[in-house]
């Protein structure tokens, strides 16, 4: 049995942002037609100043394709003691119909890009078709990849980006210029930054209101992507008060994601919520009706996402000859001992 | 970053029976020293007639090993349909220390040799010193590794075999005589290999009691290896009456090992298990106190297991350069993108 080993630069390689939305919005609408198994994960807390390790399992039951990413994240010490990344990661698929093991790729790429993808996935369901600016509140890796990806679903011509490190701020500003060409204004204020926004997209850490209900105009678009957990918060939750609430998987969002803060202090039910990205993806619901509603995404990751994404790569790699065989186990079958 | 990696075969020759029952013995002390984090398991049930597939999580605070066992079972269709085993296995481990992934290797033959390795454990434990006979309830895989490892810690003048299969008694007979040169009696009945048992050791599938109290003489130690999940059972849950039971975890052998009926049917409550084989093998609780007493070693097998005996292979394939090197990144830290 032969299994297909692709390093970093090889799934860096293999996969383009077009795709990575596709995967994505098939991972939605798979998730929310049902046809995704996708059991809580389980992880390991390693002692302070260590982070986690957290492994994320997901059966996508049409294409008969397990996934497995174990991704680790939080260790600063990783750098300067040991020469490696604070964050890292690993992805195996399996084959549904035998379970063999088809594929080890490193995950560190494909967590970012998948998310990056959603927010792009939701603009295209959720936002004006007139939108044109894209307001940022924070400014790292995940931001930036939200305008890459967003940047392949709409024309964007103006950036407004809020960080409260102005090095920080300065440098994506650098970064996002020069690698899209989209202009992008440093705001005075993150007020200021929220209310120009057609497409306000959040990725800090926050752990409170970072952003004002009176501060958003109608018509906006919020792609909500920092809270993935119970401690994190962006929006104030009285921005959910008469918006348009779509999440990835409600049954996640509920609990751990930005949708919790608003049912938590009884803003909304959960009966306020309009629905999955997946159920409008297939039609089943309507996604923006009018010019003038706040629509919300609210993005907490699945499984799924990183098992349609990491497929894709590997059928890349098998349809270009990329990457680097090795086999397990070479036994005919029928002959195992033990 | 370097991760090795190894296929059945180099896993094969990289480890003895003696260093998986050191490994072994090493796991329950740790376990039950509060040294270890091993969370619940996730799985995939695959549609019938497939089987399903677990991946099993533990960490090793003191040598600081994550491992992640992937291990499919029960894909009858396997061998014809696909040239592939029935069940399969790969094991990840990462360093604590950083959760690089150090090593990918074939996890197959892991689970059957941890768990022989169990067995023999607990003979060492709680079987008596002046023990001869072993009595097999199973004549599979499982069984020939039981009989590997127990050959290692004592030595077997015969063996009492029972199966109902007569073709496959008579294929164990022959093979572990020709292994291991112990004389195998096929036994006639159930009963009469019970009742000329010093270790019974029990290793089938089964869903009901196989063994009758009133056959299982005074001095047994009884190894009970086949239930590991609700549904399964092999003993009368009368003999748990006046044994020493102990446990590899209490708190699964309580809700899914042989433990469970005797106490279901309140033969037992749960301050009748005498404890832990890691609290025996680590001096704080008494193992075989006379020669009189009927032991029974309950084992649901663990996370645990699989890291330490992984982690001594993987030691070995480094002192003796056994194994391939696979790069999963190159970049150094701190240029991290994404």
């Amino acid at each position: 049995m032969k299994t297909l080993l692709l390093n970093k630069d090889e799934v860096g390689r293999l996969i383009s942002m077009k795709e990575v939305i596709a995967a994505v919005e098939e991972a939605f609408v798979a998730f929310s037609g049902g046809q995704v198994d996708q059991p809580d994960y389980i992880g390991i807390h390693l002692p302070p100043p260590r982070g986690e390790i957290d492994f994320k399992l997901g059966y996508y039951q049409a294409n008969e394709v397990i996934s497995m990413k174990a991704s680790s994240g939080g260790f600063p010490d990783n750098p300067a003691a040991y020469g490696l990344p604070t964050n890292m990661g690993t992805i195996l698929l399996f084959d549904g119909r035998t379970c063999a093991l088809t594929c080890v790729m490193d995950g560190s790429l494909i967590t970012g890009l998948r998310t990056g993808a959603a927010g792009a996935v939701s603009v295209k369901a959720l936002a004006r078709k007139n939108a044109k600016t894209v307001t940022s509140i924070g400014t790292g890796i995940q931001a930036r990849l939200q305008i890459r990806a967003i940047n392949e679903v709409m024309t964007i011509e103006e950036i407004h980006a809020w960080d409260n490190h102005p090095a920080t701020l300065a440098q994506y500003k650098a970064d996002i210029e020069r690698e899209f060409g989209i202009p992008v204004v440093m705001a005075a204020s993150k007020e200021g930054a929220v209310r120009r926004a057609d497409i306000l997209v959040t990725t800090t850490r926050g752990k409170g209101t970072l952003v004002e209900a009176g501060w958003v105009k109608p018509g906006t678009h919020i792609v909500a992507i920092g809270t993935d957990q119970q401690g994190k918060q962006e929006l104030d939750p009285a921005i959910f008060r008469n918006a348009k609430i779509v999440n990835d998987s409600i049954a996640q969002c509920v609990t751990k994601g930005e949708t919790w803060h608003p049912l938590n202090v009884r803003i909304i039910t959960q009966e306020d919520i309009h629905g999955e990205i997946g159920e409008i993806l297939a039609g089943k619901k309507p996604g923006r009706e009018n010019d003038d509603e706040i629509t919300i995404f609210d993005s907490t990751g699945m499984a799924i996402q990183d098992n349609t994404t990491a497929s894709r790569i590997y059928r890349n790699a098998l349809e270009t000859g990329v990457g680097t065989f090795f086999e397990f186990f070479s036994q005919p079958a029928g002959r195992q001992h033990a």
